[in-house]
């Protein structure tokens, strides 16, 4: 489904709800490929809207590919023929993890600037309040499909060395080490939310739709906070995986994260 | 948060939209405590809605005690009084990590049945066609107030092992383990949808909210599939959370999940 999902658009708040709900279900699997949907009737009784309102959904569902409807028998789910599987972060490097050959992603930097951190940020840097930090938005995207929108704050004297310019290019990580921050260890809290308007907008969604949503606090071997980052991600284009391995014995035996260390480059 | 939302939702759909999408940026700390919200009339204008629909919203908000009104002077984000964080899902077991002392959670089974595997467990489980499954949909709740609807699926033979009242009372790999399962590994993959009219109703949520979305599959030693499971989350009540540490030198230089071993019991 790496198409953006804005043009094809049902009219309306219900229209569009019903839309993308059945939307998410078909990308989810719920409702799988060949499957019948209920019938209309049924369908504006369990969203509570009318008829019309179903099927104004339903032909933007035909339109976007994923159904095919037929005078008599109803509405099936057709995802053959979809785009592959969404793209993964790679826990190793915590950047996405191109899955297929040759595609890359490039980075738009919506906006920058210095000011006193949020409290979120502030508390979980464990920064001083009014405490000046960078802050910087940006979206990334693959094949020109924007797919993730990135709040990243750092304190200023460590931003300072870096610029704008490498912050486009470079893994804000990589530029945090290239500045002699020496990096510990860093926390993601992992959840969902729903797309507001500046954020739907960016990422060429439509607004309510769902979002992968990752907070990262990264510290130092000091412990001092030296990035937070907020994530949106497009859940239909990105997506977390974690392999696990069940180790331990008896009352020990418990799950571990199984993730493979990056190949080695030449020296 | 940890109320029900439904009851709070104000009247029509557009208005619901526009309370949905602030209440998660409340949840998320996009919208800070203390912080003003813009204008109705800005409101009105960046989510393409109606003044009165801005101030239903807004209405709705209020009573859920998540912004201050006051005339003329606009609303307020006003978070603090809220209940404490989400719970965790503990990656050492896999199940929710309870955050205060003395909560519990309780399992209720929606629905059991045995039937021909669906196309997606199937293949994920690498089953033949039409294989027989069990499959279990259960919504779990915290003092009365559910927070995920998980459906498994489980290859007849290995599910023939345990009862629908075990199902309800221990969670599945202890069940599988207990039946002579040696369990491998498992793979996670995390992203994020909307809640269809079902799910809506058995968490207790309005229909069009963010959920955290999981899919599992978990592997014997012989590298059969043994469960699938499909599991959808409140993100006001549930989150993941992954604790890293860099590790290696140069070039290998990496993340690594940190996931603490789980305290032994005596033995």
């Amino acid at each position: 489904m790496n198409k953006p999902a804005k043009s094809l658009l049902p009219e309306g708040t219900k229209a569009r709800q019903v839309y993308l709900s059945l939307r998410d279900q078909i990308a989810d699997g719920r409702l799988e490929d060949g499957e019948n949907l209920p019938p209309e009737q049924k369908l504006a009784e369990l969203f509570g809207v009318s008829r019309v309102t179903v099927r104004r959904a339903l032909d933007a569902l035909a339109a976007a590919g994923l159904v095919v409807r037929r005078a008599g028998s109803g509405t099936t789910v057709r995802t053959s023929g979809q785009p592959g599987k969404p793209m993964a972060m790679n826990l190793a490097t915590l950047m996405p993890q191109l899955v297929e050959m040759g595609q890359s992603t490039t980075a738009r930097l919506l906006s920058f600037s210095y000011g006193a951190a949020p409290e979120f940020a502030a508390s979980a840097l464990r920064l001083a309040a009014k405490e000046q930090v960078q802050i910087a938005t940006r979206v990334r995207s693959t094949d020109g499909i924007p797919f993730s929108h990135l709040t990243t704050y750092v304190p200023a004297a460590i931003a300072a060395n870096y610029s704008e310019n490498d912050l486009a290019t470079t893994p804000l990580f990589k530029l945090l080490e290239l500045s002699g921050v020496q990096i510990k260890d860093a926390h993601q809290s992992v959840s969902a939310t729903l797309a507001g308007p500046d954020v739907a907008e960016a990422l060429g969604i439509a607004v309510g739709s769902a979002l992968l949503s990752l907070r990262r606090v990264v510290r130092d071997v000091n412990d001092n906070g030296v990035e937070y980052l907020s994530g949106l991600y497009r859940p239909d284009m990105f997506r977390l995986e974690m392999p696990l391995t069940r180790v331990g014995d008896g009352s020990l035996r418990h799950w571990e994260p199984a993730i493979g260390k990056p190949p080695g480059e030449p020296a």
